[in-house]
């Protein structure tokens, strides 16, 4: 482990009584809290229980300069969803001191080093990984550089060693599916995402074994993908509505797409709920300012952030994680947008 | 002027031709590429005016570090304006092979040393203020550290040496009155920001200048301040549909005050715009999502962050910025929430 130092809340216990507590003189005390290497790890085990149980934060001992920020390496940084995950990250980065480097992963760069050359030029610690995939060869050269990485919504599984934070897609997509069956539909379209990011694959996925599961045929004839597109989804939805039994309901992907099938709505007189039922996936603020309200099927974007960014500053302070792939609930938040067949 | 390294762009001249150009022997282009001291600042000046004509990238010699990052101290990463405000800035930042550090400036920190502080201990170069008005104490302490400064839409004016970037807040005031007296509105209320805000009171004077140049009286009644709160904003409205005479039309000095009018007219089944012409300020995504689309006053926030981030980069080379306090021009987008009376 790191050695740490720690830092002392108000009204909290002296050393005399921590060393008192713990059984040892208070030089051993100090020498804990100051991250002095001379002391036995088991005093270094007790008192540092003892401080932690006292209130004192424990503050990893990596000094000014680089070490006190966390690299966040993004797609983009536009869009509710990024939005909210920025905020889940610097949350639970600034309790412990530190900043937030936003990287944006370009494909090719105008001028000067990638991504993964800047993080090691700068000694970078740690990095969280939002819908940021890496090859091979750049898992490499972070792993050779010692950088810690934590993937947050991967494309598709990354090396073993990386932990990764997702959500449960594959039953937020049954639970989607679930919500407009029950309500009596039994042609239910759904608007994917890419075809090939797993998340978006798994909820589809979901979406599916739900409509088998209540004997639904003629799924596949009623799927398109929009590519986390809202022109692209509302393309997809024109081409439902064109068939000759056309959808009573649509499972968009993401809340972003189901903009796209309210624009569609708008632009045929289409009533929503009414003539249309529609779910979404995500419950960012968009689902708010349509009108009616989305009914949506909730993912915890914040949480899984601040998750994430945990289990980084655990891997950067040489603590173990001990769940390495973990996928947060989703849940289904009805409201305006669905209504009875 | 801080020595610095030039990145050669794809069929550029080569430092043969460079050097035909300029008039000096090849090895005296290479020295000013190369960020060399030993050349005189005659040759370097016109290497390097001849250098950047061609297209070549100046590069700052600051090595690995610290120096490669350009921090962003906002008040917060919640919400469109600072997601857009943080895509102009990373848009600027990265084009010259560097990443943004996101920092919140709060009031207090639960753990640790402040902001200020933390920029001063990794060495940093360099921050564009969003939104952020340091004290005097913490300017001067910015100051002694070198940490140039570029003040985005600061509440009041920093110290000299430190330029802004905003908008014309008092001209964006008065054309979103002027719209709604050319419509033939009469009755035209107002919702504030906060009053210490010099961003929000110059909107307010622009739109009160209008409407005494048009001999509109009892402007003081028809306004009241929603501190930029969508929540505290719908309160207000609520005050000013319960006057003896109502007004017949709102300006919300920003677009997340308007989504509060917004409610207040679904809730109350007024309709926007036959019933009441609502303007917005910003032109945020926001403006987009709402039945009908929002009549607001453009502000750039895009590129007044774009330049602010150009202009910081100026600073931290050792550049001079010649216009140290500039105001992007506003302009109306009429859109569909505003009507004649």
């Amino acid at each position: 482990m790191t050695p740490r130092t720690w830092r002392r809340p108000p009204g909290s216990p002296t050393l005399t009584q921590i060393a008192r507590a713990a059984g040892v003189p208070v030089p051993a005390v100090s020498k804990v809290l100051n991250g002095r290497s001379d002391v036995s790890s088991a005093v270094r085990e007790s008192v540092s229980a003892l401080l932690r149980e006292a209130g004192y934060a424990a503050v990893d001992s990596e000094g000014p300069g680089p070490g006190r920020l966390v690299e966040l390496v993004v797609s983009g940084v536009e869009g509710t969803w990024a939005n909210v995950m920025l905020s889940g990250i610097e949350g639970a980065v600034s309790k412990t001191g530190r900043d937030v480097v936003v990287v944006v992963a370009r494909e090719s760069e105008p001028s000067g080093p990638d991504w993964v050359q800047r993080l090691i030029d700068r000694g970078s610690r740690g990095a969280v990984l939002a819908l940021v995939t890496p090859t091979a060869a750049q898992h490499r050269r972070l792993a050779a550089a010692g950088v810690h990485l934590v993937a947050l919504d991967p494309d598709r599984p990354p090396p073993d060693d990386v932990p990764t934070v997702g959500a449960t897609n594959w039953t937020g997509g049954r639970q989607a599916a679930e919500h407009l069956i029950a309500l009596g539909h039994t042609r239910i379209a759904a608007v994917g995402g890419a075809p090939h990011h797993h998340y978006g694959q798994a909820r589809l996925d979901g979406f599916r074994s739900a409509l088998a599961a209540h004997g639904l045929r003629g799924a596949a004839e009623l799927e398109r993908h929009g590519h986390w597109s809202r022109t692209r989804a509302a393309d997809a939805v024109r081409e439902l509505l064109a068939l000759p039994e056309p959808p009573t309901a649509v499972f968009a992907c993401s809340d972003h797409m189901a903009l796209g099938v309210f624009d569609v709505a708008a632009e045929r007189g289409i009533r929503i709920p009414y003539d249309l039922s529609v779910v979404g996936f995500d419950d960012l603020p968009e689902a708010h300012r349509l009108g009616p309200d989305l009914t949506t099927v909730r993912q915890p974007v914040r949480e899984m952030a601040g998750l994430a960014a945990d289990m980084l500053l655990r891997l950067m302070a040489g603590e173990p994680v001990r769940a390495p792939r973990i996928e947060l609930e989703t849940r289904l938040i009805e409201r305006g947008s669905t209504s009875p067949v």
